[in-house]
């Protein structure tokens, strides 16, 4: 016997017509497999009009109310994005009775609370397998595959348009422009880059994915962002030559009772299974401490991808599959401060080539206790020369204590790259 | 409010005592998470009595029996592996009206369809994520993140034994019996490897998870097995040379209606996910249609990992979450025929250095319409030297034909050592 899922969908962008492209060609086996057939009943977008014609059977309507309290449908997709009116669309469709399915990393990481709040005041499911990690379906090999483990970190390559712009930087030896560039025009990155570029996409994603994984509620407001525009392909070659790779990394781990969370490029040794993630994949290292370390690899985004891992909620959600943890449960998070952080570091600067300069650099660096592994000096034509540290293991708030000071320098030219050095996740 | 599940537990080896050691570590994690009470009333073992002090509070026993009809247990969890007693106990356990949980490949991959009927009479769940990836949760991300998409192929090494070989063999630059004998050193490979050599491990492994993939009944005496005993380090580093990795796969595939479906060494594009598998892990890539390839990487045997697995699969029937595709709807497997079968592949064979020699092989090759895409001779001083070709597409009965023949030639020494290349999985 075949049930039937009734769903609202608001948002026919990118995410919402790969929905509506999945259901239809996929709907035989969806139903095969699962007994279930999933029907869209309504849909909603600002420009409906115009993809009228693309969704025979399908209500269609720019007024999103008309899909929260439509009363046909069990289930509500929210794939617009943003804070409003998705919080508003979220949490009206939860008060309505209505299960939510939503993609929205941002609204999850900055009003988390409120909504998971709204959902269990509803008696509802909020399935969110889309917001993190795009077609790789990480939410779900967390809160059921690992669910016998204490996770101690998860590492991730959560942002496709970074990556695909570091790979071409290490495997075409382009500068971060010319590879930007390249990545606007294959469409791996918006016209305005900066919300993937800064870091911030991938912060959304480590904040929410965080946020299960650890049972504690993580003030987006908290986590340190750092994005790729300050990476050179001389960072990379060096990276290289020592056996690692640079990757932009989403990075929390539990230290005690402690969270350390943050985004920030990183030096990945070459053995590790994220050194290799390539272009605009994605992937994610979930260590739990019964399975060791997990790696999920695939696509982070994209119209079908991303529509896969919708679909996949919708389909719990219809079996009265429930893997959510209890949120009643988290606890607020106490932070890891920049004294407990401790780490090698790589570091790259450019200076005048004087004789001194150096030891007054290498003066700064010991003034802070931090002791420095090796040097590389290269030689140049230009008036500035660039030099390569790396640090033996040193504390982060000294570590920066010492770069205000060297960035400070009149004979240093810019600021100091600052790359961190992640020996923590397993070789 | 914590609800209680009782639990059977059959077999104390390896992997049941990482059951226990889980249970009791992770208990207060698990019924945060869940709610879910994890309690193991019995265990049954040959050997309970060497090991009862280590289990207080269960019952113990050396008869299966009384776990099977236990009046008190919702669950059994059977991990002797092979086929009986297990067959026994799973079914005797699903007809007492008990879900069951087992890590067992070997069963499921030879008599799974019998099983599944057993547990689709009784209205039972059968869990099995343990039986494949060890600690990976691969069959999760099949039924339940994957449940929207038409698979249309599995590669995988299902095998850590063989990888932790193949990773010393190009790594260490050891021979095969060398990197043998390091791996029964270090506990990665049994006194008597021939199980896992051989791939018999790994063709258990890509039967079940491809039974379930394509939703069909896949008869493991159809899957062509290879081993790793005939490859040498020579094909390693000539591999390498030409951008390669040479993996133990387990692969399937859906070509049209018919299912290809074997297990060999296979040389796969360095640029892809399973070639920077390392040492004794696992990985498996998942081919959906709108996914892309999805790949999970992790431990895929080990105590406490493939625990993990049985623990995910016993919350999973706590919670009552049933993703399981509905095998009454499975049907039987055509496989595809010898004819079909079309790729690249590199031969590798040592003969006598003599003129007119590789002419002869050559016509060989040309009689069954093999064209060869470039040929490498090496010097050496022995008797015999070794000869490497890389063939253009040819068809796999043509390509075995030929080898039969060159195999037969009295200056041909041994066997020619023949491994396909892989090219159908993404770059």
């Amino acid at each position: 016997m075949v049930r039937v899922m009734k769903i609202g969908l608001v948002g026919l962008g990118t995410v919402g017509s790969g929905v509506v492209h999945l259901l239809k060609r996929n709907r035989d086996v969806i139903i095969r497999k699962t007994g279930i057939d999933l029907q869209i009943v309504i849909a909603c977008d600002l420009k409906i009009n115009e993809m009228k014609h693309n969704i025979p059977n399908i209500e269609c309507t720019t007024n999103w109310h008309e899909v929260v309290t439509h009363p046909n449908i069990d289930t509500v997709v929210e794939l617009i994005g943003g804070i409003e009116p998705a919080f508003r669309i979220i949490t009206e469709s939860l008060k309505a009775g209505k299960h939510v399915v939503t993609a929205n990393k941002k609204l999850l990481a900055e009003r988390g609370k409120e909504i998971f709040h709204a959902a269990n005041e509803a008696g509802k499911t909020i399935g969110f397998e889309a917001s993190v990690g795009g077609g790789i379906p990480c939410i779900r090999a967390l809160n059921e595959g690992l669910v016998g483990n204490r996770i101690a970190s998860i590492s991730g390559i959560l942002n496709g348009t970074t990556n695909y712009i570091l790979t071409l930087m290490e495997e075409e030896n382009k500068s971060f422009s010319d590879a930007l560039r390249d990545a606007q025009e294959k469409g791996f990155a918006e016209a305005d880059p900066t919300f993937d570029i800064e870091g911030h996409d991938a912060a959304h994603k480590i904040c929410v994915i965080s946020t299960l994984a650890y049972g504690k509620w993580i003030n987006f407001s908290h986590i340190p962002i750092q994005g790729i525009s300050q990476i050179s392909p001389l960072d990379i070659h060096f990276a290289h030559e020592m056996g690692y790779a640079i990757k932009l990394l989403g990075i929390s781990k539990l230290v005690g009772d402690e969270i350390d969370i943050r985004v920030h490029p990183a030096m990945i040794h070459r053995s590790h299974p994220l050194a290799s993630v390539r272009r605009e994949n994605n992937a994610i290292t979930i260590a739990g401490d019964m399975t060791g370390e997990v790696t999920l690899h695939g696509k982070g985004a994209g119209s079908t991808p991303t529509a896969s891992a919708v679909v996949s909620d919708l389909v719990q959600i219809a079996r009265g599959n429930i893997s959510l943890p209890d949120t009643k449960s988290f606890t607020d998070t106490n932070y890891l401060s920049s004294e407990k952080r401790i780490t090698r570091y790589y570091l790259r600067l450019f200076t005048i080539d004087r004789p001194g300069i150096l030891a007054k650099i290498a003066g700064a660096f010991g003034k802070y206790d931090v002791s420095i592994a090796s040097v590389i000096q290269k030689e140049s034509n230009t008036d500035y020369v660039p030099v390569l540290f790396m640090t033996h293991r040193a504390v982060e708030n000294k570590i920066l204590a010492a770069i205000k000071e060297i960035n400070s320098f009149d004979f240093v030219d810019g600021k100091v790259t600052l790359i961190p050095v992640e020996d923590s996740i397993a070789k």
